[in-house]
């Protein structure tokens, strides 16, 4: 029932050297990583109001939250202590190892301080629908896919330290009322995503050896950017332009004024 | 996983009569079926051109192709052979009596008939991948949630008689590159989709009683209403304003001719 993505990836001819893959899979966040996403460019550039600062801020809280969930479904699914113990790491920096710690809460501290109420942003009542579909399909695809499918589809965490670069000094630059303290949650991230990543990375380049098994984690990896950048896709037509918030969607305050 | 559709369903302060059910629905529907979309203004009204037209009939394949998958994982929830047989005649209309037969066949004489090569629209490479977390969506809710809410997400149907006359009649006098028989995908459907409402709206008036019961058939139209038309702002901002594809998605030929 999930057909998955089919579209474009590169045209193989034969099996790839580990090297050959790494470099595939490189050009592929080159081309498709939501960097390139006109709405990252306006967060960055300073170029949002407050209102769309903070439908960016909800809905990225979804997906969020959806990042344990995820990373326990991939747990359940690895055959060994040693692969479970390397992933069980992402569940601890996520949900932290106290109350009040980790990534999730360090993100309700971003969406408090660009305004939003907790329980409010902890319900995902004003989320996007296709910010819904698209995280989920993520979920599944870690739930449904094959375990070298699913650890590729964490790759996009090789391109994010320039994003997360990007995002934090543009947005501390450009928004008065965004302290580092609200951004605090990307701090952490700029040294787990490589840890991450250079797992996952060493871990497709040992198991992807046939063809089809290369062809398999390309196209996790085109399947991932398509989930992020079908998120900032869904903000952008909602709260940019043309501006067409779907029915019982977030509508900011300041949606009017300006 | 899937959280589901928490928004704005009509606050309900104890259960309602059957027939206070019945017009809750149809509440939902006068506000949120996709029939309000702009797209579908823009489309019945003849104001797109014809690569924008190709790009709806190509991502809308993708929808057409999965309802029959939905149907036969409904019927496998479907506890007695009274209702499996109700629910089979859906699958038969989508997948015909005989080769060359039934609606998914009828959908792709619409696609030959805007122009798109057949093995393209089948191949679903150039849809979007939001119309793909969409659809895919709308399965999963059905393989996942209760039988009383999979079936009422089907009720959209009661909108669709509408819907489908304003986009024939308003196609057909609009563009003169599209006939009567391009379109024959919906003859059948004007009287299909009233008998399959009918079922399915007098199974959730017997079998939702309680207050969840009724808040979850409500919230899985809201759903249902929401996987339509995510589509079609998917369509929206990728093809008509302000033109965005994402990466990998159908481009049109004449994309640069209007």
């Amino acid at each position: 029932m999930t057909t998955g993505t089919l579209s474009s990836s590169p045209i193989l001819t034969g099996s790839l050297s580990p090297e050959g893959l790494e470099a595939a899979l490189r050009d592929i966040g080159a081309r498709r990583y939501h960097i390139l996403h006109p709405f990252h460019r306006l967060l960055h550039a300073g170029k949002l109001n407050r209102g769309q600062v903070q439908a960016w801020a909800l809905n990225r809280y979804y997906y969020q939250s959806q990042i344990p969930i995820k990373d326990a479904v991939m747990i359940s699914r690895l055959p060994t202590a040693d692969l479970r113990r390397e992933w069980r790491r992402r569940l601890i920096d996520h949900d932290g190892g106290s109350e009040g710690t980790g990534g999730l809460e360090r993100w309700l501290k971003l969406t408090a301080g660009v305004g939003l109420d907790r329980d409010y942003v902890e319900s995902t009542a004003g989320i996007l629908p296709a910010t819904r579909f698209a995280v989920d399909a993520y979920v599944h695809w870690v739930r449904d896919r094959s375990v070298l499918e699913a650890v590729a589809s964490s790759l996009t965490e090789l391109f994010s330290p320039k994003i997360i670069a990007e995002r934090v000094s543009g947005m501390l630059a450009s928004y008065d009322w965004i302290t580092a303290e609200t951004l605090a949650y990307f701090t952490p991230r700029l040294t787990q995503a490589p840890d991450d990543s250079a797992f996952a990375l060493a871990y497709v380049k040992e198991h992807a050896v046939t063809f089809e098994q290369q062809k398999a984690v390309l196209d996790s990896l085109i399947f991932k950017c398509d989930v992020l950048w079908s998120q900032l896709d869904a903000l952008h037509l909602a709260y940019v332009d043309p501006r067409l918030p779907p029915p019982g969607a977030f509508v900011p305050e300041d949606a009017a004024g300006d």
